[in-house]
């Protein structure tokens, strides 16, 4: 029988975090955690974000998914470097698995790295990757209740972005509905609403995004995860 | 610190879901666990679906949320008995909370107990409550890799409910990719493609729904929980 202690692999995940966070501030790379439902547009928020960010700085990704590597191929096909974790069953990514998939970066050669974690607005809450930022994905077809129903991912986020507002005119999501909740849970975070297909609110989240990755490294005294958003 | 023995709390989760499932059979009552992302549509398709079985089966929900209760507003708003868990933080269901909760109802007024899981399309996959009969439910809004991204929980399921197909010419979803990919992980399911706001394919599913609950109680050598779907 396997014993798991669930506090000291938390406390691990929180030192591995940190030492994460400590070799990407050395390295003077920006780190974002992005997080949402399955099917949110995380990798198509990416797609248009790199098209915008090109010239201004350099990315990576590491795509999480459960199996297959749908999104590390539209990724690569940017010519971004990418690494695809497979967590096999695992619902979320943890500060070992980033370690080790960070290995195969040249991080000289970059400014950003965005990681796109498993489709999950639940479990993918809980855990620190030694990111600076952590940006949660909100899609208008999942309707405005869900920062009521899943309050802590909300809550432990940098930024909400209310994505597909193309869709709005065929749902009954109401934007001020869903920023009221994230100004109740997240006074301080930032709002933005992106439809990526059609290029809207892109490139404001791509220059706020180059402004906060200006402020790496932060100082070790006031890691950035600390501060309440 | 806390000792947690992950595989003891599945053994009992699984030993838990059989009693639950035999005290169903022996009142006659069929249960329906319904799985999806957040905000793929669950609530909306049950409204959809009692009002179409409304003096064919007499239905009661347990509804499951990390917090708030949205959704149990909306079944109670119907006159359908209903029993709001809220996980506080757990990203799943189990049959425990099951067994708890079910306590709530007059089993003998029931024909259908709806289990409607915590929006997961990972976490929820795992654990058996109990029910005769698992069905997922996938948005059009998600996109058409979820089966590829997240095998699991469509292998384990019963039926696949294809929601919100009203969104469908404002996507690039494609039903038959999707299908195909569920007859590939579960080649005896059910596929329904539904429009719940629009009322296309509620009678299809809730007929279906009608059938498969006259084999209740089912023979306990069986139990429909253990066959491939």
């Amino acid at each position: 029988m396997k014993i798991v202690a669930a506090k000291k692999i938390l406390k691990a995940n929180d030192q591995l975090a940190e030492e994460n966070r400590a070799r990407l501030n050395a390295a003077g790379v920006f780190a974002v955690n992005v997080v949402g439902s399955p099917g949110c547009g995380k990798t198509t928020l990416l797609e248009a974000l790199f098209g915008n960010l090109r010239g201004r700085l350099r990315p990576a990704v590491i795509e999480g998914d459960i199996a297959g590597s749908v999104d590390a191929g539209r990724i690569d096909a940017l010519g971004v470097p990418v690494v695809q974790i497979n967590t096999e069953g695992a619902c979320h990514l943890d500060a070992t698995m980033i370690a080790a998939a960070a290995e195969s970066f040249d991080y000289a050669a970059l400014d950003l790295l965005v990681i796109e974690n498993v489709g999950n607005l639940v479990c993918t809450a809980g855990f620190d990757l030694g990111e600076h930022l952590r940006l949660v994905v909100l899609s208008v077809s999942e309707g405005d209740d869900k920062l009521i129903k899943y309050p802590a991912i909300f809550q432990r986020s940098h930024a909400l972005v209310i994505s597909k507002v193309d869709l709005l005119p065929y749902t009954n999501f109401q934007i001020d509905r869903a920023a009221a909740g994230m100004r109740r849970l997240a006074p301080g975070a930032a709002i933005f609403r992106v439809g990526a297909l059609g290029g809207e609110g892109v490139a404001e989240l791509a220059d706020w995004l180059v402004e906060q990755a200006r402020a790496v490294p932060r100082s070790p005294e006031c890691p950035p995860w600390s501060r309440k958003p």
